[in-house]
């Protein structure tokens, strides 16, 4: 303690070292490898190195810490305090200087590497390791007597502060650089893109110092389109749009946009384009709501199934219409998202698209693996997500599968006589009165059951509008705990006689929900329909499950905003999934999305999901004779023969007959010529 | 001789090995590291492994080579040389087989690294050592069981045929990719860029065998552009188009062009499109001319001074008006021909722009030293290369030393009352009968001189239009010799009154080269002009001179079209080159485009350029009063008190008296207003 020299303890990192006095904390920090931000580089203009001094004894350090083992207040931090703002007791690291043996806890919001909390249970929190950062530098002026370009003088200063070493620059970078030096004073912050092991490259120039940047993470669906702004530094979502993917235009479902394509090539450049432009509306509506410049925007992430992929690409899909399905590419596509792809970002960002996993299933499944991560558990993990098509990933850290399943967009309320997407006014929860057989139900956007006082004031001015994917299931899932609907998924004609609620519609029945303007009812039609679809959803999860040679899985997730809404309870009464612990099904929301950003945030995620997908192992359901076999008996309620223990355990499963498993099987005839016209148009 | 091995000696390599019998020549040359070419791989389509066997006893290798030490002409070899075409004595190296000890001599056009010879004496030969090579690969078909992207099945045939190792691809060759492999029934040629010890990248990809690649060197000077056509594999040129610099529109010199820039920024673009349509008319004439498509070129190399350089490149050339002189990159420059830069290139082709050497001594000057290479020589070389300015570059092998020095338009005819552009009917040579003072003199595009028999009629239609940079050089040179013009670049008056072609002019005297229609004189002013402009290119070698401590050089090398068409005697005779032994004195022609195309056929002159250009001391002629004190020196013909010791052992100089050069000294005094309005429009 009587030396020049002090000791200074980093929490929480547990780093520790000994320094001259006055060396500045952030130095300390840096010689010490201790996770500390700053793009100033100290010049106490950033506010990113904030540090709290302890305060007290720390025996097990034999350090006596106060706010007196470091420098006082400085002329800087005061002016940065008076213009920015600075919470009580937070210091600048930059701009204090080491006096005394003393504990410097650095903040979560004051590491590069700080975790972004994920809400939901189980999942991992988001490490970030930011593909790109901002870099301030002060640049040397040109001299007449040692000429050197101004590109090679901001070389030399992001080398000297920042250890960076830049490759090629891309033109846009020196069109602007001369003039953001001479307007920047030769002060500038440059973003810097890393490549993992490879190289650094300017992605966008600013004058002066540019604290915050943006990222956005895309889910390109084949219905909808969504957008999240991420700050890059923080990982906030500071803003989420969404919209109808307007090549809906060109075609419903998948294959319908293939085949428009396959007639007419140039179209793809159109469907492109039309794509470009609605994600250009929601980067704009990001950008108003959070107040950012869209300039600002340094890095993009985008997922989404194979064919939407190669539509954003640009690239045609023709060949994923037909078999084999070969995909233009199969590993992760870095571009320029304003050049390449016309997105109104920083002229130097680029778009990274998640790789493929095959030629139906895409980089929205990768996405989903990397929010989920499969591989990380000695559990097995089956993860559905729902879409127009589902696809649907099993194993474990030994063994992972994937494959999709033409579910067609019945779980998302289409081809549903009342069905509508998730939205104020659909109904998305329903239960029936074993007595009466009337049902009461819940709209997505109020609280209140229907039989409750209020409830229609409540819904105003919406009012009941249909029934959503989770309130199909519902619907179906108490119709057959009420007896209404069979195993054979036939709606009982027999109740129609001693109850209003079942009613003949032609030479089927139909079950009313709701009477009066609009009438909701399932008729016999809906109920085929969310059969096939959660038939394909089944036999693809146990296709997989016969490559795995296992005849259970320890936990489900269900992804897409279906299975974000959906009562797990009732998606496995109806057999859309396997039999499984209850508990350990959970809904996982929008796991795509989440995925994106993730890729987003973390650099090593990309590696991560790169190498992974090499090992999953792709099931073709088309090619396979067993997934027949499977969807015709997984056709009937809950299925023709599987069991479903965990889930007797919880509620009371009507009985069946042999006679009425026997109609059931006769009845599945009917679904050959459905199934193919499913493929079809499912992809 | 009696196992089942054999000895193969190839020529000219002296590479030699032992192989199985049956091995075929191709593979054996493969194994022994022989630079034999290859770009179907052994398939007999290419025809590019053509080899000789060599006939004979060699009792130095002992062994006695034969036809029959290979196998018989196969019938794929029958089969090419039915379809292409195959001298007498060759073979296809991947269709003939080892049977025997052999010789096997491989033909230049055989190698991938064969030389380019240059004509001009002392040049050394270029090598091909190509950026970009083509590879044809048969491409594995997709498999529903094994999904993998149509790249991968590419980028693995590659690998395993070629062991290239791609990095991420552009989306272009993405976006062509499904259809040219199916086009070409999954056999494809890919042009590959390979960047020294670095990655490589896929530049264009055919259906089928793809035999010839195209580069173009280009160079851009501030009046004309100048686009060679090149076969990448042979060197050779195969077209050579020129055409007016279209920004003259904007500015007839560099500075006028950078003022208009200052004033409307957004001109850049106005003036980076003008030239890119006059390189793609230039494109089109070569590719016309030669019968190439244009999507074949594959690699561009561009040279000009830095101005023209960023003006290429779509950067403002404004900070290169003004002191400093900044540029925006001093450093090589690799960005896209077609997205890039607009030219109608292969899509994937890349623009290489050697580096600039500082604010005034641009692309071209390292173009020319490129060419010229004084590094590699223990002699001290002068170059000088005149264009609109000169650049000047001095030094050996231990020290370089550049700079740009304002000559003006002088000597490209510019500026001069009859001057006019090299072309057909601009008098070139010119000789004055020491009697009579009568010239005679020969015009550009026509062997007679103007005293001989038929010249009038050999010079029809075009007649004589006027007088070119050299012939100037040479009237003046032999008006000195004549007595005409005095030490002080005056027309001696006196003479007017015995010969008619000494005329009264104004206050001044002019010297008539031709009467008749056009007339063709020498008036006071042109003198004037080209003795500023001598001046400065004096200068501007002694100021470097200086820099490197000697007295006098031991080669010049005079380029550019200038350099290219002048008697190298007057030149010295007329002061704008030290003295130096006249054998050493040489013209290099076009050295820049010269230079331009090393850099397109040879990837390792690039990168010995981009160091050479390190290693270069730059002087900044603007900021060195001893310029300003050498130029006022050398404006006297043909020195105020230098020496010309071997060109008067060649010739007799006209002795000059102390009162000639006092009042050559006193004369001097007009011209430092003009060297000042020089300086503004010299740039």
């Amino acid at each position: 303690m009587s030396d020049t020299t002090a000791y200074v303890v980093f929490t929480p990192s547990g780093r520790r070292g000994r320094f001259e006095v006055g060396t500045p904390i952030l130095e300390c920090a840096r010689r010490l490898g201790v996770d500390l931000d700053s793009v100033c580089g100290g010049r106490g203009m950033c506010g990113r190195c904030q540090v709290l001094v302890a305060e007290g004894d720390f025996p097990k350090h034999g350090i006596k810490s106060s706010p007196d083992s470091v420098s006082q207040i400085s002329a800087v931090e005061e002016k940065y305090a008076s213009m920015r703002g600075m919470k009580v007791g937070h210091r600048l690291g930059c701009s204090t200087r080491l006096l005394n043996d003393v504990i410097i806890d650095v903040p979560p919001e004051s590491q590069v590497h700080r975790q972004v909390v994920r809400k939901q249970a189980e999942a991992r929190d988001i490490t970030i390791n930011p593909v790109v950062r901002p870099y301030y530098v002060e640049v040397g002026e040109p001299d007449l007597y040692h000429p050197s370009g101004d590109f090679q003088r901001l070389a030399s200063a992001l080398k000297l502060d920042w250890d960076i070493e830049l490759q090629d620059t891309d033109l846009y970078v020196l069109r602007a650089l001369q003039t953001t030096l001479r307007e920047g004073d030769w002060k500038v912050t440059a973003a810097v893109r890393h490549t993992l092991g490879k190289y650094d490259e300017i992605v966008g120039l600013w004058p002066g110092l540019k604290n915050r940047l943006f990222g956005l993470a895309i889910d390109t669906g084949t219905t909808t389109v969504s957008c999240q702004l991420v700050d890059m530094a923080s990982g906030e979502v500071l803003a989420v749009a969404g919209a109808m993917n307007p090549q809906i235009r060109f075609g419903e479902d998948l294959m319908s946009r293939v085949s428009y394509v396959m007639g007419k090539p140039e179209s793809v450049t159109e469907m492109s384009a039309v794509l470009r432009d609605t994600i250009n509306q929601l980067i704009s509506e990001n950008c108003d709501e959070a107040q950012v410049d869209c300039t600002d925007i340094i890095e993009v992430v985008m997922v989404g199934n194979p064919i939407m992929h190669h539509l954003a690409l640009g690239l045609n899909p023709s060949e994923l219409g037909v078999a084999p399905f070969a995909l233009v590419t199969n590993v992760a596509v870095k571009v320029y998202a304003e050049d390449d792809l016309g997105l109104n970002t920083c002229l130097g960002a680029r778009a990274y698209f998640l790789p493929c996993i095959a030629g139906h299933v895409g980089a929205d499944a990768a996405a989903v693996v990397l929010s989920e991560r499969p591989d990380l558990s000695k559990e097995i993990t089956l993860i559905v997500d729902v879409g127009t098509n589902a696809e649907i990933i099993l194993g474990n850290r030994d063994k992972l599968y994937a494959a999709s399943s033409p579910t067609g967009p019945a779980f998302e309320g289409a081809e549903i006589s009342c069905g509508q997407r998730a939205a104020p006014g659909a109904i998305e929860r329903m239960r029936i009165d074993k007595e009466t057989l009337q049902a009461r139900y819940k709209v997505i956007g109020c609280d209140l059951w229907s039989d409750e006082a209020g409830f229609d004031a409540a819904i105003e001015p919406t009012g009941v509008t249909g029934i959503c994917g989770s309130g199909i299931i519902e619907a179906l899932g108490e119709m057959y705990l009420a007896g209404i609907l069979k195993t054979d998924g036939v709606i009982d004609g027999d109740l129609a006689k001693k109850y209003d609620c079942v009613q003949a519609d032609g030479s089927t029945f139909s079950y009313l929900i709701r009477e009066g303007e609009p009438e909701i009812r399932i008729i016999h039609s809906d109920v085929r329909s969310i059969q096939l679809a959660k038939a394909a959803l089944f036999a693809g999860a146990q296709l997989l499950m016969d490559h795995m040679g296992i005849d259970k899985v320890d936990r489900i997730s269900l992804a897409g905003a279906f299975g974000s809404h959906i009562d797990t309870k009732y998606a496995m009464l109806l057999g859309m999934i396997p039999d499984c612990p209850l508990d350990k099904v959970r809904s996982v929301g929008n796991a795509a999305g989440t995925g994106a950003r993730i890729a987003l945030l973390n650099a090593q995620s990309r590696e991560d999901i790169e190498q992974l997908v090499t090992r999953i192992e792709k099931i073709e359901t088309a090619v396979e004779p067993r997934f027949q076999d499977h969807f015709i008996k997984a056709i009937a309620i809950p299925h023709l023969d599987q069991e479903f223990p965990n889930l007797a355990r919880t509620m009371t499963l009507p009985a069946r007959s042999e006679k009425e498993k026997k109609e059931a099987e006769a009845n599945n005839g009917i679904s050959r010529r459905q199934l193919r016209k499913m493929r079809k148009s499912g992809g």
